[in-house]
């Protein structure tokens, strides 16, 4: 079995010196803005002359006006309009549901900031990993963004961990929603060994807390919308109600949070954010949208595909790759599709094309002062086999001949099970689903086969065991 | 409104740069044992000059014999017996609970060690506060036990959330069991500030996700008695069951965790604990005893009153007293009693003689690997009202005029709500619990008027405010 971790250690997850994603730079102000010089270049200033803010100007020969002006959910109903556009802050917002998620509000007219530490990127190199697809820096996809569409998205590179830096981003945007992808994302990550344990639960649990105080400090009326995950709740052996369960006992009853089982040390930190979130709405009155969401594929939106530069990341390894999206590299590539153990493991899925449309739904339709809702963020459930058979015979359509090899489970999970999850309340707000049809999962394997090249088959397999995972740093590489 | 904190600031919360608890020292072990020195000094010797570990010398003219050898649950179930005595680690044995139990356990013939990194003591300094009764130093308590018994209690002075001092600890010391007092336990310091937040849930999470990679790396077998909090429940309008609930729901049933309502950063970070723990006995095989306890009262223990030196803390003040402790000291310096909204918050509650009384029988009788076992660990329910009148009426007899002074809530919480938590796990295993009775009362309140001269009245009324705590730090004392 391949290590995984490059012979340089890992260095933004120690227990005993840092909170920070980071730690090689410090909190930079990266604003895109409208100006006179060229668009080929950044003009980086120092953040040492100006307050330890970084003005970064780059050109666009469209016009800034929005052209699209979102209502609140109360302006709706009410029939008001706003002049001035809403607000969204993208926390996370140069990761895979964060960037299509960004350029989608910024699309219909949302006025959009990403605040993003590019930790992720770090991770890649420090992993030996690579996205499926070439993707560009944060600054040349706003660079493109705006010269194509004319639209301004503003940037905070930093982490939000660090208070100081994410209360300057809270002060200057004055967000009315908060999109919070900002965290460690991975379960395989968050098991590799301690120190990725460690750094999972307190990047995770401690941004989060600090989000919640500037929206307190700052932002009253913003509105947090959470991505949490399905894999919070386990696989209980009754029905999954969408974040809180009535249930009667010895003659009573009350409706409480429903009762979470967390399988890696990933889903238990959105466990814990969705405990400190609930807390801060009875407590302070914030009002937050707590996003259980499923398993995510596919890679293009509207907006990712109108140029290369925009182009979304598709993760295909053992540590970041999802279910979907990596049986269909696998099928490119000519790599049998890995299930993992019985493959009985059922879950909820969706479209990235739909998490930016619940996104957009949830801010439009925002939660009241003090109320936690818990929205189920997923379309349809498939079992890994049902995956497997689906990417098989799309394949074979296509004249790919699709293996499946079942490998050892490297996780701790019930590998067949009951499995029944609600997920009405998106619905009931006006998601349109894009399902699994035999089209999407063509083009998903075209995408796959076009960008073939590209895949280290050596980080397909899984390398993280749950069961094995140990105190001692993963510090070489294959 | 007085604030808290005092004009040195709050050095051990930072969210940018600490995991640890107690920066200004490394993790140094202090053994005390026996030796041929007087017992008026420490020999202490430089950490730089011994692989940073300081190893303290103390002299006892008592033997070091073990008087008792303690039995596993398994061995006393099949009559057998070991002759070595069983090693129990008391994490946070320098504090209210810990203290009491880590004497209580070496009175029984365990083979104790304290681990502890003593920043309950800075917090006292931090805040302007102390102890009701004088205490000694750690040095100086465990000197004097040893004289008194004969018993060697080791100690490890460092920081949990320092991964390379647990692991020394561990492979030093080879615990059986690992008894896990060692968090920031107060609610109303979780909720002074941003930092204080922060520090709480990093701080209490981090170190026990430590606790279990120690224990999963170094100590296998090794039975984890974790303090957990009843406040993880909430004031659900349901019977509380102990840890599980049993769910009929849509015609299916299974037994899941009980569902949290925690309401400060503190009691969430339990819940955040009791969560993780659950994990890694599923994943990793740890086995572990959840015990939620209720709120603490008394002082006297059979081992703490041998001694002045081998005194227990009591705390009265806004910050760390809780209800009943809090009560007395009032009555005693003539303060009105302190019911925080309409007084119907009803708790559990326990004698501080039933805390040791409990982890003893958690540690006789140790849960099966793999297994997460949930014990709630209180005695009776009272609600603050019926606290009031009974300090009131015991007050009296002691020729004190008490009087109760309804103030403003500083919590978010109910007030008047109903509440039945179970708590038959830890009688089943034997526990004979001491009752809140008239005698326990009135030593209670005679212990608070002999010490009442040390009593700061500044100290005593609610300070830090749930709805009104911000992220702005609090540096300025009163």
């Amino acid at each position: 079995m391949a290590n995984l971790v490059t012979n340089c250690g890992f260095s933004p997850s120690p227990a005993v010196k840092a909170h920070c994603n980071s730690p090689s730079y410090g909190h930079n102000f990266i604003r895109l803005q409208n100006s006179k010089s060229s668009t080929s270049s950044l003009n980086l200033k120092s953040s040492s002359k100006r307050s330890n803010k970084l003005y970064v100007t780059c050109a666009s020969t469209a016009v800034q006006g929005q052209t699209q002006t979102p209502l609140t959910g109360s302006q709706q109903a009410s029939g008001q309009s706003s002049s001035k556009p809403k607000k969204v802050m993208v926390i996370g917002g140069d990761g895979y549901c964060g960037w299509a998620t960004a350029l989608h509000l910024s699309n219909k007219g949302y006025e959009v900031a990403i605040v993003d530490n590019l930790v992720r990127r770090l991770f890649d190199h420090q992993l030996g990993l690579d996205s499926l697809t070439p993707i560009a820096s944060i600054q040349n996809r706003i660079r493109r963004w705006k010269s194509l569409t004319g639209k301004t998205i503003q940037l905070f590179i930093g982490d939000i961990c660090d208070f100081e830096f994410l209360s300057e981003a809270f002060k200057s945007f004055e967000p009315d929603s908060a999109v919070h992808f900002g965290e460690q994302r991975s379960a395989p990550f968050s098991m590799i060994d301690r120190s990725r344990a460690v750094y999972t639960q307190n990047n995770n649990v401690i941004g989060t807390l600090n989000v919640l105080f500037a929206m307190k400090e700052f932002s009253e009326e913003c509105h947090l919308v959470k991505l949490g995950t399905m894999g919070e709740y386990g696989t209980p052996n009754i029905d999954i109600e969408e974040g809180f369960l009535t249930i009667t006992h010895n003659g009573r009853t009350d409706t409480l949070p429903y009762p979470k089982q967390a399988s890696s040390f990933y889903h238990l930190s959105k466990v814990h954010d969705s405990h400190n979130i609930a807390f801060t709405c009875k407590a302070w009155g914030i009002r937050a949208t707590d996003l259980n969401q499923g398993v995510v594929y596919g890679i293009r939106t509207d907006e990712t595909a109108m140029h290369e530069e925009l182009s979304n990341r598709l993760d295909y390894d053992g540590i970041f790759g999802t279910a979907l999206n990596r049986f269909c590299v696998q099928a490119a590539v000519g790599h049998p599709l890995t299930v993992y153990g019985k493959g009985g493991q059922t879950r909820g899925y969706l479209d990235i094309r739909d998490t930016v449309q619940c996104v957009e739904l949830a801010i439009a339709n925002p939660a009241k002062p003090g109320e936690f809702r818990v929205f189920n963020q997923f379309t349809e459930q498939f079992s890994v086999n049902q995956l497997a058979k689906l990417v098989t015979a799309a394949g074979a359509k296509l004249g790919l001949d699709v293996q499946t090899k079942s490998v050892p489970n490297p996780r701790v999970e019930a590998e067949e099970h009951y499995y029944n999850a609600k997920h009405s309340k998106l619905s009931e707000l006006g998601l349109v689903p894009h399902l699994l049809s035999d089209s999407l999962l063509d083009s998903l394997l075209n995408f796959a086969v076009q960008y073939k090249d590209r895949v280290d088959t050596a980080q397909i397999m899984p390398s993280v065991s749950w069961k094995k995972m140990g105190a001692k740093p993963k510090t070489v590489s294959v």
